[in-house]
């Protein structure tokens, strides 16, 4: 398997840190996302929406969207789970994963941010423009946490939410957000990072790390 | 259960669609996305993001995001299923699922065009970006159909991705959003419209519609 990724795409590296955690290995391939490698005719074929992350199998087969891809890792790989067995259980994680992943990420990605830019937007209203999604976004994330027990997100291990949250903490702090309030989820945050699963899948360790 | 939302929701609506195709009836609660009644205190202590929908159960227990509330009844209410058996055509339909719930839908929602109009862009500008949001979004669904067999997204049965195509095409009207290469996604749209789980979830049939 191939996984397409960049280094600092936080969709990609939600994929990296669920194929570490499920020990399985892929070969990786950079899409230099400001360099617009992910929007060749080629690379549009596996992902039309010409993003990153695409996962491609020998045979030629292209999944894309990094929770898609999750998803089908945790059911073709079930050891160690990224969702438990019950239920509500699953339903309060994916939306933890889904509050970062639909509401928050995409606001503030590299495509909206250039179309703001587009519009003659001065750079430090783009800036606060990411920073009001994200803040927002892990507000909610944080209160969503009130009734789990730590010290990831959801208990004693990792889930998706702890894959989701990560990267977007990461993003976080590029965009200068508060981070009063937000303790719960440092706290997830640091759990994570004590993980090789976690370490290994940052930016700083990618071969196209610049 | 009580089913928080609001009529011209295209999120409210997925679960409004995915609970008539499951039989399952709710109360419907509506809270006007235009007046801010999703940010009451009260509100917001069942979805801390301040959005709709939200299910409640009568324990109180409150589940938020939609296709988190979506997967939740596919495995609560196994039948029709929203998502089939086989891991690769699960990870189809949720990458087109999550290609609207994510990357359209969010980046162009009210939240995000209101805070365009606080930047004062003229409303013409406004209303090209939620048709840029939407266009690309759409065109990247319809290339992810290319080898997917009809009448509905992914073959004889609406699933999860029919449940998000419906209401996106209805935004993508509001919008002017050129439907040329679009044929495939009007089809399954055709195709769900004729299903009573479909219509009735249509915002005009609505409590609260205007």
């Amino acid at each position: 398997m191939r996984l397409y990724g960049y280094y600092r795409s936080t969709a990609a590296w939600r994929v990296r840190i669920a194929l570490n955690l499920k020990g399985v290995r892929v070969e990786q391939r950079a899409r230099h996302l400001r360099r617009g490698e992910q929007r060749t005719p080629d690379y549009m074929r596996l992902n039309p929406q010409g993003l990153v992350p695409t996962l491609e199998f020998d045979d030629g087969t292209a999944l894309t969207q990094s929770l898609a891809i999750c998803e089908w890792l945790d059911e073709t790989h079930p050891a160690p789970p990224l969702l438990p067995d019950d239920a509500l259980a699953r339903a309060k994680i994916r939306a933890f994963a889904l509050t970062v992943a639909c509401d928050v990420h995409p606001v503030q990605n590299l495509k909206v941010l250039a179309r703001l830019r587009s519009l003659n937007l001065p750079e430090d209203e783009v800036t606060a423009w990411a920073r009001w999604a994200i803040q927002d976004g892990l507000k909610a994330c944080a209160a969503l946490l009130a009734r789990a027990s730590g010290p990831f997100c959801f208990g004693p291990a990792p889930t998706l939410a702890d894959i989701c949250l990560t990267p977007q903490l990461f993003n976080a702090r590029r965009f200068g957000v508060d981070f009063a309030g937000l303790e719960r989820l440092l706290e997830a945050e640091a759990a994570c990072a004590a993980l090789a699963a976690f370490a290994d899948a940052a930016p700083e360790r990618q071969p196209d790390a610049e």
